[in-house]
């Protein structure tokens, strides 16, 4: 079978030819009979031995098909290791008609006249930054379909992330008010009141000391404070705002931490400090006393920036200690993404 | 037993409670027939009940004696997580005499007259800065003792790191020189070179993309091209320097990178891209067909800087996938640090 390159594309003119092509995998798009073939499309084919394609009577070999892909098309190299990978693993995935970047994936089996495609992909490279806001932008926009990221490491081997927005429900009861002495010490509090450090205890805030005796972050300072408790350093009492105030100088990020721990508490969850699993929070859906945390949050603003290795570090560990791995985007709401691994 | 407030420190007078405290786990240091206890020493024994300390006639509480070691000493309230940690684990934990900022760390059942010490432990906030040149700076000057970190996070919970250089010896031989031509497409390469492409596949350089053709990153075309291959871009032959230039245009270190690819290397390990994990490398001690990877390398400037959030999540996920964390700092030579997770 021949094709034959015509301006950006391979065109398949016999029709036989042309129509099987399509049948048979549902390559490119048939304009009247003449099969028009992406130059992602017609690699693979090439690469596969099931076209061949010409140029003024001459062979074009995968080499100068893709050295052409490079040229006309943005991320042609990555996009080419994604739709092989995906077509390899026997999936129908085509190159979305509204010039959308990114491939459509069908279900198994499934095929364009009779399924819609349950996935956009969308190809990557590892050294292409991380923007939470184009991610997110992503999962806005691509209606039905699901977000799947294709991330393509140095050496060409890929990770697949299933991306979606994420709502957590817990079963704990928030109390309204807290009362009782906190004491400021450095970059932590103390709670040496008795009766606070129970009532701390039964939530799940802070973490005993001693017996009766509460150590507490200062974000859960700020978030008991505002709830009624009192905060004194030295002999001064804090208010909310100058509580804030200095521990915003120990911890830049604090008000934005305190309001994903206010939303995270308000639904039922108990968010503890994820330190340990490189996160802000580690979060439990109930008593902890019974064991897993479930999730792991971490708190980013809208702009937040990073790079694919730092995220694929996160989601890895999360996977590791059977979490998940959740972005809290705090900008004037809260929006949850769910990054997780997958293999299509 | 009685101790009072003298200046910034707490001095026990009675002789023989003096005595007893300093022999009964080497609290503080005696002066004549006087003991003085540093403020985190002197809050230790108050809180364990083994100690008053008076001030005036009156009785100075935990709550007290560590607000006071707030305003006197930076970082006081983090070292005293510490230091109470590993002195509820039964260890002898001093403060050195010259000043240094950190604890000496006992072997076990060893004391001060009779041991020296095995570690200096350093204790350290979460939210403080994690700066190579002051972890690098601490392993260069503690002699013979080795390093220690107690990371307390916002919860007072503590991890241990162990710190120190280390070396890597591979068995694998590295080849003098390559031939061949390589096709620079985008931001990776392949090899179309029958040849090229089998001694690559031997030297587990590169990625096989189908029988006889291999996928390089461009660090490892640069590496290749300065052992004689060549690089082709389109038509046009890429001298090294031409190259490099390209190639820092889509990844900005790929010369720190590569820097620290050849050192080891030359060590006889193989290094492979470590981004599923996190890190630049994974690295292997021999054939990859036999398997593990025991190292992961990151490759990281003099000036580095980081949190010890992404740290921490760097070296669990290490430790869950069985490797060892490895930072390369490349500056005019190269040094490596491992960083490990320990229990005292």
């Amino acid at each position: 079978m021949a094709g034959r390159i015509s301006g950006n594309e391979v065109v398949i003119d016999n029709p036989s030819e042309a129509i099987r092509n399509y049948n048979k995998g549902y390559f490119g798009r048939m304009v009247g009979e003449t099969l028009h073939l992406h130059l992602i499309e017609a690699s693979f084919l090439v690469e596969i031995g099931r076209v061949e394609v010409e140029r003024d009577g001459k062979t074009v070999t995968l080499n100068e098909l893709m050295d052409m892909g490079i040229k006309v098309h943005p991320n042609f190299e990555i996009s080419y290791l994604v739709f092989r990978d995906l077509r390899q693993r026997g999936y129908v995935v085509r190159i979305p008609q509204d010039g959308e970047d990114g491939f459509d994936l069908y279900p198994r089996g499934g095929a364009p006249h009779s399924h819609s495609p349950t996935y956009l992909v969308k190809a990557i490279s590892e050294r292409s930054p991380f923007l939470i806001l184009r991610i997110s932008d992503w999962v806005n926009s691509i209606g039905k379909r699901k977000l799947m990221l294709g991330i393509a490491d140095e050496e060409g081997d890929l990770t697949y992330y299933s991306v979606k927005f994420f709502r957590m429900r817990g079963k704990m009861k928030e109390e309204e008010s807290y009362e009782g002495n906190i004491t400021v010490m450095g970059d932590r509090s103390m709670v040496w009141d008795e009766e606070l450090s129970k009532k701390l205890q039964e939530n799940f805030i802070g973490r005993t000391f001693e017996e009766n005796v509460v150590q507490l972050s200062l974000m859960e300072t700020a978030y008991l404070v505002e709830k009624g408790a009192t905060a004194m350093k030295g002999n001064k009492k804090l208010s909310l705002k100058s509580f804030i105030k200095y521990a915003k100088k120990i911890q830049p990020d604090i008000e934005r931490r305190l309001y994903a721990y206010k939303d995270l508490r308000s639904s039922g969850l108990i968010p503890k400090t994820g330190f340990k699993f490189g996160s802000h929070f580690r979060v439990y859906r109930e008593h902890i006393g019974e064991g897993h945390a479930p999730y792991l949050v971490h708190v980013i603003p809208e702009n937040y920036k990073s790079t694919w290795t730092e995220i694929s570090r996160a989601v890895r560990l999360a996977n590791s200690v059977r979490k998940q791995m959740i972005f809290a985007i705090a900008g004037s709401g809260i929006d949850y993404i769910r990054i997780k691994r997958m293999t299509p």
